[in-house]
């Protein structure tokens, strides 16, 4: 019962099969949706120096190639091309890069949610990492889908979670150096946010 | 699974970050129910007389001023705004706020669930309080976090509660003298009450 | 295809059956919603001294009593208690009250939309009034009740509309006397505005 | 844009294709929803001693017999059993049926919406009748169609309404013969207004 | 891990608060729903012969007395009025009344699900017996309140069920003498199940 | 006001942009619903031998190919392929088609709703052809968005179908040769139908 | 019945009080779409070279400044500060911006949609304009209000649009130069869209 | 928390009541969806050579005959032919034939989801097998039966799945002989990944 936040010095981020041809299958919520999301979790990936391991399932076919978003914001990111196991932790290559971020606590998001993330999630539990499942930087086929999964997670101590809830753990307290880049990178994402920011410099200006 | 119900002698209220700007980003539940719950259970916390800290996140910037009907209801209540911290359980003044109150049972709300609320609630679970939270006077941004939210309390031991049973539980007993009290507070936030009161009396009087 | 807005001296305002029992039976919209647009409708009513008539069906049976808010803001509004005739058109006190009213354009909301609502909106549109018909200010039994009796009536040529709608043409500039009144109204009842005026009177201040 | 109720005078109800097999295919309301609306607009028929005519489509196939609750309520109503026909308008039987009602305003009622009553519907309206089609006495296989449904009669005039607003305005006035039978129709089949009733008379006998 | 059934021999049935004026603030699914659900259940307890607790809050106020439908079909259970307790199990009638029943397994319905039943339900579970909370045959304010009901009632070990799996636990076996009550039942509730017989026995018959 | 069906004789069909890329971008239904619907409406032109003209934009980039189940049923059908225009009916080779078929009423499909199928639906209703716009062998970007189309055709006087109506108007009566054909693709495409057809062939084999 | 598609020289577009504060008030839509509808919706302004009119509502008060992405995207575009004109064309100023465009077609979006929109888009038609209002890059409080201000300008003869059509009507033809831009424009905002050309290049590459 | 995949040498399939008549009152998804995902996890059972064991309850009766496309694709699996247990687990012939099949993981999906998939699976998990209930290929009355359903059954350690994780699972590796196969299965019914496949080959081929 213990709670200890995820931080920039324990967490590292997968990401797993964000491609574009399997995110154009996604309905469990809106695309914008889902691309904001995505953005928001590789910014914050990028804002508090995360390690990354990024992995795609044939790249080259009709899954299509990275959402390149996430490339770009984390070029130097370790990629992982899986040349069939579906499950990424059947992947030594991939495993060995997790272990190698030196991190206990990994925070997976990815397409499919209930296959893609679920699987590396349940997999990196039972190797006794504490495993963050962010739901909505990851995308399904439907509602119903997405139910599923989080039941399966949960019932296996997987923690669902939500983008802006990592950031909020990441950032902990917003007198730190992180916080400039994380303020803008809220208003940018969460746009009622940026919103706020916008009426209130007005009014201090007005 | 010892059940034992909230009471006005064991239970303090926890009422996180309802500023007015973080309350215009919340989308789970439209704005009109979310201030008829806030207020209901400000009202429940007055009329209960249960210990209250109220506290906030950068209260002076973009964030906003408490939601006026808090601090109206609950003048007397402690307010711990804090300078940066994220989660309320890491300001050092909350948590003593809290333990002052004595209680043992803790009763939060907030905004956002998934932040202000969750990460509240797992800490003070971890730290030994019986925690249940309010999901109903919290909002967040949109179902899909509250969803996810509320599973990843429920998997902690936080129990999950919305305000007609906070209410209820504290009453205990039409009997009590708090019974009046609480009848109008019923009949004004849970509005088919109202009206069944109106009817009946009209009926009786007819 | 002309365009002519509600004003203080061009309309009237019609409560129909805004009932205490029958408000019970009402799941298109939250009952805490459906109170605070009735709530507000009878503001804009009193705010902008529209003549208003107000009409109950068998309100000494189990339909019960007129919902006190609209009375009490409403304390010199002409009440018309039907004796039997479910669309008040049909009730002669009623039709010469509206006609009293010397308005031309009539808005109307009341309980049921389809039934109390349609039936007085089709009937004053066929005698030749403008109607407005004010959708969150009414009520019904579900969802597809609502869509069927907005249809109708649109059909008809009823105008569909809602509270805030209502109260935007009757203000028509922010600079009139109405202005004052009229904003604390929007901040009380459309709390997303109440929160904005509430932060950026910190903003200023702060 | 004259408005003349429905009466007990000038108005027939059609029954088309409420078959058993049909029924269950409906998914635009729930089961018991559907039959509860069915059940009312047969009572209604029985109620107010309309003239009605039941129509099938193959009804010794897969599409089933006639759900038994309207023949139960309707003994007396003549049935048209097509031999093929899927418009019932094309079949002259029907046509002669609902012409020797001598009435000029039809409900029209069945499954599926889109089909067995948008074609009657379309059909009649113009045949110069003035129809009425009854959306919750009608059933179809998703919302989406029925949405469509509603959207192409209401184009053509055809009016779009609900089994509550036709027994209002066939009743018309509480002070008539048939108050007592329709207020029980309502209290079994609008269950707020039974619990309504069964609240008042607890009351005022208390 | 085991799973043992609910039978007619082990299990006794609580309605809890099922009155007039409660039932009329479900939101949570629709009237004619909840109506049909609290029918089947009542007459499952009476076709499993089950013993049957009805329990009241302030029958004789607004709350109003209880759904005729119950007592009707049930005149011979125990009706215990509370005077004051919210939580059914504070009363000590109530308990004497469940505890005569000799059963261990309860099965709870009730208004609303978050108060009504799930503090019996709550309660019942630490005082070890074996609890099933039917969610449709309950009903409260809106659906957030009845998913924090359930999630709430799960994580202490309620068992959450709906009234098809009741009555299919207790029949158990379509060969016993219940069958053919039971199956008249099914078919006046499920309505689809209804409709599967008429068509079945047309298509045999035809 | 006059009502003719869509027959084998007066209607052709119009597949626009049922490309495999743009199908990807479909979130107003869920995929398999869609693709059972693009299907259907290509059997229901098969088996009535209606004219078919199906049209491609950009088919060589990433639009795609057109969905293959179009053009196995449809072998013979025009296909044009777009170098650019948006708007079919701006293709004078597609219009050309359109006209070469003969027929005055024209069945409209195609992806985007609101794009390629309200385009070519307004255009060819402005030409003075008599429009069906089938709304679920359609799809576009989100329910809002369908909402909108389907509110601007129908203002324009495009009539808004799904593909059951299409096809029972087109079979007209269950006596005609293509009953037999049609049944099986209802039974195929409607499962509920198909289940019926099962269970009934089952009892009076049984 | 005509039909004649918006076209660089023939259309203007309206933003009427996308505000930041405003735009928090937003419950028809996820914030991320909106954002997204309205950047694109500038953007295709901006690619089209349409003139714009802004206009805003006490944009010095708590309403807050226009959205920076609309000016920004958007800087010679005529802005009009009302000083208290609720219904823009109320305001000389901005209709005698609108006229100096010279275009009949009006594009209109703001918040909200049943007042700032919908106020403008009556009055423009009364003035007799041909007038489109853009849905999805509009907002409002609700989805009720939504789709009451949809049916309320339908009514009228106003035009509802969302903004993929608009961009659609606007290219007309993919060989235009408008072409590049727009498709880029298309990839951004319609991230199926751009996942689609991510595929389609890969592929080609691959 | 260990984690183990299916496997085609671990797992069983276990077809619950999929008859035609229990299919046509699955209302918590579309049938199109519902059909769709049966076929595909017969399909997964026979593309993974998976002893599967068939029960039905009643089939001569109401209920009807088994979905033809499971028998049609799974012809030599063992059926079972329940003559009156609820609870396939206590029909002796059911147990001995699942544990014939000397598999410990057992794949369930069946209608109804509360009933027939839950008693097995919930008895099947209490007699000592790893249990997984394929949501999707399984259907109930309403969508609140289904979210009792799945909390039921993940509170007793049941693993709620749905079938295209299934298929995942058994897949494992993308360069296993059965790729070929269920990359087709894949394409039929994952509709958006046909699309896939059929954009990436044009674009190869293109």
């Amino acid at each position: 019962m213990s709670y200890d936040r995820l931080t920039p010095d324990n967490a590292a981020v997968l990401f797993v099969d964000h491609q574009t041809g399997l995110s154009n299958g996604i309905q469990d919520q809106s695309l914008p949706e889902y691309i904001n999301s995505v953005t928001a979790l590789a910014k914050l990936t990028k804002t508090f120096k995360l390690p990354a391991v990024i992995t795609t399932s044939a790249a080259d076919g009709p899954n299509g190639p990275i959402l390149p978003v996430i490339t770009n914001l984390l070029p130097d990111a370790q990629i992982v091309h899986r040349p069939g196991e579906i499950n990424a932790w059947h992947n030594e290559a991939f495993v060995a890069a997790v272990a190698k971020t030196g991190r206990k606590k990994l925070i997976v998001a990815g397409v499919s949610t209930e296959v893609c993330v679920a699987f590396v999630a349940l997999s990196a539990a039972a190797a006794g990492y504490d495993v963050y499942a962010v739901i909505d930087a990851s995308g399904t086929w439907n509602k119903l889908v997405q139910e599923v999964a989080v039941a399966r997670m949960a019932q296996a101590g997987v923690k669902p979670i939500t983008w802006v809830a990592v950031g909020a753990e990441l950032l902990g307290d917003w007198r730190t150096p992180y916080a400039q880049e994380h303020g803008q990178l809220m208003a940018d994402h969460l746009p009622f946010y940026g919103n706020l920011v916008g009426s209130f410099l007005a009014a201090k200006q007005g």
